[in-house]
């Protein structure tokens, strides 16, 4: 079966820590790919070989072992790594990338958690990075259920959602914020009810898009 | 004995490969040492812990594994680590600081050899780093002499000295551009003679701008 090719391919999944979107990024891959698309299913911090080499010098080890600037300019490393070996290539050849964070985790997370550093994340980001998604997915959820929920599975890496309710406040308030700011490419999908419903909210936007 | 208390001690040396500057670096800092200063004598890239690591990340492995764009800000998260935790520190409480390479060599290396980045290396520096030293040796010298003792000593991490004759010509009149640009803290000191001719033209410039 030949492979359907596509423009403007480059879907971002963004949200707050157990809002689901990685689930429903690995949903939609599933659907498109049954669909007939070609899809590369990727992350952020990581993505490509060097880049995920770079996000375990990050997230690994004390909290403190890096100012929030050191850590901007090693995830902006990792994303400039992943966007020329494996987001670029793939969408040269016609294929869809459904990322799971991109730039616009680091303006929330690093612009705000760390610091008033959302200008320096928006210099380096021209600078360097350049590219904007074609169509950012952001799963909104109520800041406490996110939260029960993403302290159901902490793993090696929890430090980045060891921040509580206060935060989980701020940064859904920010991501919409952000939405509104890029209102031409983010879509704001409720993240409540079942994995199903979420997913069908998910696969209709898309198809939009696509089509 | 209580140190001498040093303003303006950031003093970084700067030359081609080959070219003595880190045996003049150790040099100098024995020399200070004995006249009474506090010194620290670090090195780019690495000279913090942090740095050390994404030093070895750059460093190591396939010369292709990092485009010239990711490599600049690698070392430029390693600088800023370095200036963080070593170099600032050790300014505030009055030592002098020798650095082996600091930004002039990103802006020659990644500014010249990797195609005509001078522009993103100006940009990062001015957006990250900011800190300029208050003396900069630059160690002149041939560059076939500089090639020749350079490729003497080989190491895991020679794909940063294996570009030959003319890029080595390319350098040397590169580091002597930088120093007609910056010349308010550049001091260029021939590296030819015994190590002892050379240290002693070190040292008289260092206390000169000491004093």
């Amino acid at each position: 079966m030949t492979s359907k090719h596509v423009d403007g391919g480059f879907i971002t999944f963004e949200g707050i820590d157990g809002s689901g979107k990685s689930t429903q990024a690995r949903l939609l891959a599933d659907h498109l790919r049954s669909q007939g698309y070609d899809v590369v299913l990727t992350r952020e911090p990581g993505g490509s070989v060097g880049a995920e080499e770079i996000r375990a010098l990050v997230l690994e080890g004390d909290p403190d072992r890096w100012s929030a600037e050191t850590e901007i300019l090693l995830f902006t490393a990792a994303r400039r790594d992943h966007l020329e070996r494996t987001i670029l290539p793939a969408l040269a050849a016609g294929k869809i990338v459904i990322c799971d964070r991109f730039a616009d985790s680091t303006r929330m997370y690093q612009g705000l958690s760390r610091g008033d550093l959302r200008g320096i994340v928006d210099q380096l980001h021209e600078l360097m990075i350049g590219r904007e998604p074609d169509l950012t997915v952001l799963i909104d959820m109520d800041p406490a259920e996110g939260l029960s929920r993403a302290k159901s599975r902490q793993t090696a890496e929890e430090r980045f959602e060891d921040f509580g309710q206060a935060l989980q406040d701020q940064m859904r308030a920010g991501f919409l914020a952000l939405s509104r700011e890029y209102a031409d490419r983010f879509c704001v999908i409720s993240g409540t009810g079942t994995l199903e419903e979420v997913a069908a909210r998910v696969t209709s936007t898309v198809q939009d898009h696509l089509s």
